[in-house]
């Protein structure tokens, strides 16, 4: 991809922007009392009720049930694996909307920052995620990132990968869908992006998932441009 | 207005975050070739470009016409105007768009950077405009005001003073309508956000119509709280 042939860039966010990993792992042992003596980790729940998330929105994308925020299917998926895991019992309501909270505040890759102001120099910069509007606008806020604007597929009431979420944005922004280039570290993402007509840059997280389970990886993935750290896709970029 | 009853700040922005009246008529003066020579004057066109604002949103408000961008409802405005004004003929398609394209770009009052900053550490401030959301993202980015996010009517398909726009601001924060401090110069804005349940800051603009024209007056507009500066409304709260 060209410098000048996009004028937007928008982000991913959880996994992209964020760790939601460890963030959403340390949440879970901070609220869930005694969640290690269980038998049962931590980790795996974070990693399990991350695994609900794309299913879960692909029956919101594929409109066998109208739309829900993403706050809502959050939870529905965290209650079934509090009796999946066995905790039901140990973990309440309010400590239930905390770790459905927790989504809200997550710590940012160590490139992001000072990546996001060089790229603002010559592009809008944007988020854009599956995140509800508010859970995006608190989490950015919380990270110190700083985005042009907070871009959310809540706007298109569906989800990416559907099309809709990605024209909405660069409707929203008033240009063509391929003056904006979509960072994402999933492959999902990427090729939702390239079907709704956007340019691509995949950018490599090898840690998004934890220590134990791979990551989408560039080799599997077509996109116009492929990089490891933010500042690499601002060089690229020629900021 | 307690500073705990709130939870987010929504500012109104031409006039009471950016001085529209300072920048649109140097942007005629800019762009229209001789326009004090022809015995007009960019100030009084752009005065009457901004009389235009308000009634062209009406029609869309009131269902009379189908939702349309502000920007388009900005050039059915200038291209009446050039003919009221007698400068149809010397002003070309490319001119009337960088004309439009002016409302993108516009000075920022003295106090507002500073200010977002004191009332950003405390609350969510947001944007809420009845520019267009590509418009707004510009004006933000190119004035260095960091907003929290960027909100415009343009979500709510309909114009403030539509109760419809405030509510969904709030509805996409994720708070009541009463968590919500509509900050805005203009008395209809306020009388708008308070019938949508909003709490209003009304902040003094006198200059904001230019030298020769009354702005709204505190002593006219019911508010929760009535302030001269951002600096002001941001010691009222506590910040």
């Amino acid at each position: 991809v060209n410098a000048d042939q996009v004028d937007v860039l928008a982000f991913d966010v959880f996994g992209t922007s964020v760790d939601w990993w460890t963030g959403i792992t340390r949440r879970i042992a901070e609220v869930v009392p005694g969640i290690d003596a269980l038998g049962t980790d931590a980790a795996a729940l974070a990693g399990a009720w991350r695994d609900r998330y794309l299913p879960s929105m692909a029956r919101v994308r594929d409109r066998e049930r109208p739309w829900t925020p993403l706050d809502a299917l959050h939870r529905e998926s965290l209650d079934d694996l509090l009796e999946v895991f066995g905790l039901a019992g140990r973990v309440d309501e309010r400590a239930r909307r905390e770790l459905v909270r927790g989504w809200y505040r997550l710590p940012a890759w160590d490139d992001l920052a000072g990546g996001l102001e060089r790229l603002r120099g010559r592009y809008v910069v944007v988020a854009l995620s599956n995140g509800g509007f508010a859970l995006l606008t608190h989490l950015a806020k919380d990270a110190g990132l700083r985005f042009d604007a907070i871009l959310s597929s809540e706007l298109a009431r569906t989800y990416k990968p559907d099309p809709a979420v990605y024209r909405t944005a660069a409707g929203l922004l008033g240009v063509e869908p391929a003056r904006v280039l979509m960072v994402a570290c999933h492959g999902w993402d990427i090729a939702g992006a390239r079907a709704a007509g956007l340019r691509t840059a995949f950018l490599e997280r090898p840690g998004e998932k934890g220590p134990d389970r791979p990551a989408d990886r560039a080799a599997d993935t077509p996109s116009d441009l492929a990089v490891r750290t933010v500042d690499e896709l601002a060089t690229a970029l020629g900021c």
